[in-house]
């Protein structure tokens, strides 16, 4: 941790971060890990700051996970979202930010449908911006916390294989986990529907595709299923839910195929009986409870040093 | 006090709980009201604990006195409410509680329509549950609060004439104060039309129905008239409103064939002209707005305790 | 300073303000400007006292505004919003804020449809109250922002010359404005179409009324540009926005006609392109981030001093 200083002011993507940085900011993790399960789980150091919540896309947990953050910290903590808002009443997205950073913020946590918001909020405003979520590019605080659970299961991510399982093309998971997995020297392999499967993948070093789950399944250390949204379904991309379950379902028999100790993620809401079994989902192989308490963890940490590096 | 610890880590609903144990709470409730009265309304009681109020059916009074009895005890507070969640996603009850138990909650105030949710989520979370309500089932400290009124306008309950008048089918708050009523000693006289009152009812002990709300009046100390929900009047069971008011509607006339010392309550929030009369609520007899402000002082004391049974 | 003492319990409206009233605020504020600017943006002043936002109509900044200047000075914060709420289930305001004040409340933010709802809320609870906008009749705090960001623009008032320019009759921020500009010794010209600038205005002493957007600017100091709001054009007294923008609208070409140094205000959100130009918003003759910048200052002063008065 000696040869790193955090001097990033926002977290916008995990693609930019170097394999040191980001070991950084999971060694801070595991720092404020311990806060949470003392019975004050509090410490002073961010008292007096302000972290908005800037939500133009509902999200329940995330949100939920970066308030608790933020008062575990000490911070004062604000709720913005864009329902009965001026967005609502035809603002721009800057404008909105801009607004909210008057009133004196340290921190702005930014969840947008578009690719690229929360880039294009750190641009304009002078406060400190991390990435919750941006279309189909990054959710790179995901990221953090399944690296996190993936490191505290295994010791290390280095020469793990992790299956990551779904509607790939449009998940900001997926590419978040890719990046983190394969700068810290995991292999993956994205599984899915070919139609949501973009071949480009393919080409990232350490990456490969595969639209046939039970082949892969004998060489995995964990899988990751994806959440699928019943929205998207509509589109032709997409299979039936059945043929869905049918081939990319994370059932006990395919477990049956895995290494005994495989580890089993979801980034939630599951749906149970669809793209996991509802039975693993509270197996011992399951890690999904665990990533939800690290990203707490996860958290505290990210919103911890980008407030450093503009002290 | 002295021969009562407090030990149970959930507060469920006020039917398994003893008499001494609702004193108990009445006792420590007196204790925190004082809280309230001073300029500064804090005590480090639960300083750095978290409490979630996981409000699965809408509430504005209940969730923001649950939110300042926490405030006033120095704990963090989270509002989760189901609307534009994980739950509108399809997510389960358990998958919901659980995850949120997992961001390192200690106290989880359920609310829910349908009966039995909070004991359902007490039985599969490790922090201490609430419950702000479930279904037709309990409303636990509503009566909390309705009985620490009695006994601040009487001095005891015990031997007190209790009338409940509405819809008592289907009121949560009425089966509370039955379990708290009856258990400290008092009588229970439940007035409706018979369509909603239960005969089962009349077998309890200390408790007796009526559908002749003029003859019960002469005898009652206090009448804790309940809210119509004009949701249900849709119902074949529920006379017009018209019909409602002329045969249980507390109307001036009626007060006067009561004791002149009699209490008026109401749960809120009020429909007046309907079960109450405008001017009533507002009267020398009324305790409405007292049973608003002990509910902050139950409330303190409930997530005190529950809290201290974990400790 | 030293010959005024805070003694008004609420802030209802800037009409009832002396001159020497409204200096105490804006001299109070100076004072908590510095706080913002700070790491730790938090003074005690406020500890365990509690703020209550009771917005009876939608609104995110100022609610904002009010919920950062109350965690500024320490406060604790309660939201309440009247969908989902008791007051959708038929509740009177009346009820609502009184029992929202039997919790315990110190001062209640309101913002309400219906002129004078402030006022009649301030009747009948002991709490303090703040009108953060009451229908089109005032909303002084944004009165009072405007106001210190104007002197602190010019170094005083007196002397200056602002033009209003929108839907003057709908517009409670113009009420505001023209009451505190008045009173400190400014002159204003109200503009706007003719079906939405009541001559009586032009009875006010310091106001004058006019039409004619272009031959008002060469004498201006400041521009305060009032919001569009398109909810109301469908009314016949509205031009269409074409033609609104073309006779009011804040463009460039109308800037090069005013003196080089003119300062150009809007209480937000702005239609960009409607009521004022694009680029005119970001140029260094506006003070729109300012003032919501300066926002918060002025409104910890205005919970402090109404929370003095009642000490």
């Amino acid at each position: 941790m000696s040869d790193v200083r955090w001097t990033r002011p926002h977290l916008l993507g995990l693609a930019d971060l170097s394999a040191s940085e980001i070991n950084f900011i999971l060694d801070t993790a595991d720092g404020f890990r311990e806060v949470s399960t003392r019975s004050i789980k509090k410490v002073p150091a961010l008292r007096g700051r302000v972290v908005v919540n800037a939500f133009f896309e509902d999200s329940t947990r995330t949100r939920m996970s970066f308030s608790l953050a933020a008062q575990r910290l000490s911070a004062d903590i604000l709720d913005f979202s864009s329902q009965g808002s001026s967005v609502s009443k035809g603002e721009s997205l800057l404008d909105t930010v801009k607004t909210i950073e008057a009133m004196g913020i340290d921190v702005m946590v930014v969840r947008h449908a578009s690719a690229g918001a929360a880039k294009l909020v750190s641009e304009h405003v002078a406060c400190s911006v991390v990435n919750a979520g941006d279309g189909a590019h990054e959710h790179p605080t995901q990221g953090l916390l399944d690296g996190y659970t993936l490191r505290q299961r295994f010791g290390k991510i280095e020469g793990l294989h992790v299956a990551i399982v779904g509607d790939i093309a449009n998940s900001r998971v997926a590419r978040s986990n890719i990046h983190l997995l394969t700068k810290l020297g995991a292999t993956v392999t994205l599984v899915g529907p070919a139609t949501l499967l973009p071949g480009a993948f393919a080409n990232m070093p350490g990456v490969s595709i595969s639209t046939d789950f039970d082949a892969v399944l004998p060489t995995v250390d964990a899988v990751n299923t994806l959440r699928i949204q019943f929205e998207r379904m509509k589109s032709a991309a997409f299979p039936s839910v059945r043929e869905y379950t049918s081939l990319f379902g994370l059932t006990s028999e395919r477990v049956k195929r895995c290494n005994p100790g495989v580890f089993i993620m979801h980034p939630g809401p599951m749906n149970r009986g669809v793209e996991i079994d509802a039975a693993l989902a509270d197996s011992e192989n399951s890690g999904i409870l665990q990533q939800v308490t690290n990203g707490l963890a996860v958290r505290m940490a990210v919103l911890y040093l980008v407030n450093q590096a503009r002290s």
